[in-house]
């Protein structure tokens, strides 16, 4: 067993502290990462706060993770000591489904083991990469490519992905034009990741305060949505729409600047009902989907496309002291474009 | 100009009146057609009464028209006298749009021109197929196979291409698992037509009133909806799910019914918005389309496809004297399962 540093959450309104958590001895196909980086994804945020649902404390957060293999099972094929490797947002599934059999571990039917908050097949809790160490059967662990730092590489195992995703089962490429909604930590990779497999890329963004960056990853062009004339001047424009967003949004307005055929695509679950009129599907044939991560076997695609095509987020290294800090930042927006932490300051 | 025999209504609440109505000198590709049979459509009662906005009227609603030619402009190529033919839910469109281009007319972006309560491209109101006879551009004029008598045919011009075109879109196929949610005009010949298609389909239907004839019309499966547990036992088992039902529906129960990737398609629109959780797209990449009606060119394959695999509505005949009360019958779900006006009684 390994004793982790750790930063931990005590419930809903607390703040973070060291602590110490147990991580499990490997069992034959598992391997022991030495976090370097952890990524803070908003959905931290919302599982330590109890905002999705009752949460068992003491709680660590961290699903974008990246560091170096310290030890591996005796049954490990794919991992050896001294490799660049990431865990994202499960750790486990149930390997039988079909959706396993696919590579869709994300939709397991059983439910995927989430990185944190969940419980493995052993009974335990899961707890995530706010740690100094992780354990992790080798099929959920993936390679980092050389040309990726491991700090840039930690938010791609989550954000990256979650677009990389979309983007992908929609088919962006050239000819098609696609939609970024929102331009935080998921929505500024999506840019980027959408420009180089040829998309025509838009950004629709509450404002144009991020113009300026949006543009320099890949945008061909930026919209604030704040303006009522958008969604006049861009009706009926786009092949894809990836939302970001998980406010609850106007469904009706955004539906109408799909082409016929079109499909918008949620990446995230606002907490109430949403509402639309659907002869705003029907009137052009559109589609409205949602979209989980990815597989397991599609996120290491997505990192090798990231790193032939030098994509990597904009970053801001924290210490593990200024968790608290950043997540009233990226509650307000005042992040570009994600945090990292770094776990050496644990 | 041929004055036309018709069935008239001269506002919301008012019952149908015997009328004459003008049909156009045919212009070079006009084609005349003496309608033999004029389906019901539930779309006509919405209109008639106003339902779906103001109407101009007095209105001949109509659009599931089967006849035969028996005049042709001078530079018609397509049709000639004596000519078995159909026209369905629209007449004209601007034929320049890249909608238009592929052959799906229907969502033509300057919008396509309906059979009834429309205005042609001559500015003139249309009336529909309540009617003795009819002036048509051939391009949007359907041949009718030998196989298929008129009066069966009526029906599939609309209810047919409305429930053909999304199975085939979406791909009904054997080994598909396709729920048609509906048991009526619409939902009866989807039924028959998925089918065909080779799916294995079942019925979700308010009751089980019609379960012999959904078995009969080629349903594998047969369940009511009013029962709590149809939802609970068929979680996640549908690629494909054709909802035929224009009132609200309870989304988030029919979305869980859906497996990876499969998609809910509406053909209607309620008159209000629907309201959904979008966590149930996302949680198996689920989607949400409409679609509406079909081209002109999958029309046709509609027709030619229904005559190779002997698909015809059940219908019942009425005479033009029978409008009111069938519109009466149709609104009580007291159809099995379209009325058809044989309008040699106009």
């Amino acid at each position: 067993m390994v004793i982790a540093k750790a930063r931990a959450v005590n419930g809903p309104d607390k703040p973070f502290h060291a602590a110490e958590i147990e991580r499990r001895d490997l069992d034959s196909h598992d391997v022991l990462i030495e976090i370097k980086f952890a990524g803070i994804c908003h959905s931290d945020i919302h599982t330590a706060r109890g905002e999705w649902g009752p949460v068992d404390y003491p709680l660590v957060p961290g699903h974008e993770i990246a560091g170096i293999v310290t030890d591996v099972g005796p049954e490990v094929t794919k991992y050896k000591v001294g490799d660049r490797v990431g865990v994202g947002c499960m750790v486990d599934s149930c390997g039988k489904c079909d959706n396993c059999h696919k590579g869709e571990e994300q939709y397991c039917h059983e439910g995927n083991v989430p990185t944190y908050a969940g419980v493995d097949k052993y009974g335990q809790p899961t707890q995530g990469g706010y740690s100094s160490h992780i354990v992790v059967t080798e099929d959920f662990v993936l390679r980092i490519p050389d040309g990726i730092e491991l700090d840039a590489a930690a938010p791609l195992l989550c954000a990256g992905i979650t677009t990389y995703s979309p983007l992908h089962h929609w088919n962006a490429s050239p000819g098609k034009k696609v939609a970024v909604v929102g331009m935080g930590g998921l929505g500024h990779l999506a840019v980027k990741i959408a420009n180089a497999m040829g998309a025509e890329v838009t950004v629709l963004s509450q404002s144009l305060k991020k113009k300026e960056d949006g543009l320099r990853f890949g945008a061909a062009h930026y919209y604030a949505t704040s303006e009522p004339e958008t969604f006049e001047e861009l009706a009926g424009s786009f092949d894809l729409i990836v939302n970001t967003v998980s406010a609850k949004i106007d469904m009706d307005a955004y539906l109408s600047l799909l082409k016929l055929d079109g499909a918008l695509v949620n990446v995230g679950a606002p907490a109430e009902p949403l509402s639309l009129n659907v002869f705003n599907l029907i009137s052009q044939r559109r589609t409205f989907a949602g979209s989980m991560i990815g597989g397991i076997r599609e996120t290491q695609q997505m990192l090798d496309f990231c790193a032939e095509h030098n994509i990597v987020p904009e970053i801001e290294i924290i210490s593990a002291e200024q968790i608290d800090e950043a997540y009233e930042r990226v509650l307000a927006s005042d992040v570009r474009y994600r945090f990292v932490i770094d776990t050496s300051t644990l």
